[in-house]
């Protein structure tokens, strides 16, 4: 076994703490990699304030890591020492079901490990997360990162990117798209990069009148104040498509009436209570309502790939990992542009 | 003008009485049609009571209308005196916008102009249903009726049929979809049969053990009783695709979770209050909420023609106009088989 230092949550009301845990020797499929950098989700402090439920502690949380391989399992071919890897939201699945087998490894029928907080195939073994010296992955679950992409504004990717991406691919976002980003955060400013670089008309709508400058800076080409209860009567069925990136509470009904005939608005935040949904606001102009979170892992690696050809990236803000407690009381307040990055060389 | 009978609400808390009125006389377009029978749909409780707001009254309901046509305007090529004919939703719209004009007059942008409880384009002049013994309607908006269909039991086509066939086809339910019909009614009944008609496994959820066996005379697989908060967890990812056909309050979620990776769930019921949606329902499995109302002229036609073929109809229960707000007390307790129709000549 592999001693690892890391930073633990040790429960609900817990700060971030030094823990020391044990990963399992590389087997003949995994790469062992010396983690470099770790960005913070927004889930990760839902997860480490067991706001969602279900939490295992101690938790290392973090799942966008970026690291060096610094070792192989005599299996490995897609990676060698000395290679940068990334790891995800999850770093095993059944790989027998119908979803594992078309590329969906994500909505795994069986089991999705995911990388912390969750429990290994044998559902006994807790994992651990990024937030940590290191790490070993079947390299199946590990992905390649282009050289193009500086590491530390490579790790939002793993979850912001391919979270973002997903959706904006898979409703055919396109040219020509008329698409609203809700929320212009982790999750926002990457779905902003996406989807103007598809070439889709973009409208970021914001609670945050200060955010224009950074919106039209990241290529959105409008931006729209919505703090208040009614929709600005100027967007009503005006977009095809609206990635609702909101974590907080908010009024979804406000931001239905704003798609088009047969627009989709996909869920990709997670606000914690239950959102009120006004069957009037599908059933007029046959809306839908949509959620997807993470992708497959050729998905992934074709996110990557993307982001290396069209110099995509993370903004960042790097931090030291004692920090980590402060910089989620500033997630939380939506103060952060647009990732904050743990450099885990402070650990 | 012609004067006209029928029976109107006269306000949220009035009983339906006999009401006279003036329909206009028939332009070149324009049919005249003597009507025999209209059905009594949820939502025309829902409006006579005032129930979704914006009622216009006196407001005489009915939107699944069949009769004779008595006089044709003098551009009329589709219809001549003696022909059987139908009127749904709605009875003119803008016939311009993208939705006009590619075959989704229900969803037109500019004007849909409901059967009743709605203005003509004019926007002031109140149109009045079918619970009245004539009705002139622009032939374009008028449905031709296959001679296969006894008459009383094609009117319930013009709303509950289109409402649940129109979702069914444009989410690609085939030969082994595995489908949910939520709630054996007025709509659940006719899902059932256009379901089992294009090949799907088809599952009825009810919360009334009585309808099993109408459940499976109608050609239903599986029955399954959903009373109570739980999902049976047998159910759990098992459908492609839920029309969920209930306009009583009920947990969302619990029928969402049914959902199989990519599954759609469709609101056609209007259910009162908003329903919360809870994000990890559509998260997980990656699920689609929508919703759906009517159909457009084409399609309107097209099942309309398919149900002629496939000897489909309405299951009814004939009544006479003086019964009707007793019949509307037992539509709201689900009591009745399964759809009220009025034969206007007891008017």
């Amino acid at each position: 076994m592999l001693p690892t230092r890391g930073y633990a949550s040790m429960g609900p009301a817990s700060r971030l703490a030094p823990f020391q845990f044990e990963r399992r020797d590389p087997g003949a499929d995994d790469v062992l990699i010396e983690i470099q950098f770790c960005g913070i989700c927004h889930s990760d402090i839902h997860q480490a304030r067991d706001e969602w439920g279900g939490s295992i502690y101690p938790m290392v949380p973090g799942h966008e890591i970026i690291g060096r391989v610094t070792r192989v399992g005599g299996n490995v071919q897609k990676f060698k020492a000395g290679d940068i890897a990334g790891v995800g939201g999850y770093v095993d699945t059944c790989r027998n079901c119908a979803s594992c087998t078309h590329g969906l490894e994500h909505l795994c029928q069986e089991c999705v490990v995911f990388t912390y907080n969750g429990l290994e195939k044998d559902r006994k073994t807790p994992t651990y997360g990024g937030y940590s010296s290191q790490i070993v992955v079947d390299q199946k679950y590990t992905l390649r990162i282009p050289s193009t992409i500086p590491s530390a504004n490579a790790a939002p990717l793993l979850c912001a990117g391919i979270t973002t991406y997903s959706p904006l691919r898979l409703f055919n976002v396109e040219r020509g798209t008329r698409v609203a980003i809700i929320g212009l955060g982790g999750l926002g400013h990457m779905g902003v990069k996406f989807a103007v670089s598809l070439g889709a008309e973009v409208t970021v709508l914001s609670t945050s009148p200060s955010k224009e400058g950074d919106a039209r800076r990241l290529g959105a080409h409008h931006f729209v104040v919505t703090r208040g209860k009614e929709s600005p009567g100027v967007l009503t069925n005006q977009f095809n498509f609206i990635l609702d990136c909101a974590s907080a509470p908010h009024d979804l009904n406000l931001y239905l009436n704003m798609l088009d005939r047969d627009g989709v608005l996909v869920l990709v935040g997670v606000p914690p209570k239950a959102l009120d949904v006004a069957a009037f606001s599908l059933i007029r102009n046959r809306r839908r309502l949509a959620g997807s979170m993470l992708g497959g892992l050729g998905e992934i690696q074709q996110m990557l790939d993307y982001c290396g050809e069209n110099r995509i990236s993370s903004d960042v803000e790097l931090i030291a990992m004692k920090d980590a407690d402060g910089a989620y009381e500033r997630v939380i307040k939506g103060d952060v542009r647009y990732r904050f990055v743990i450099n885990m060389k402070t650990l």
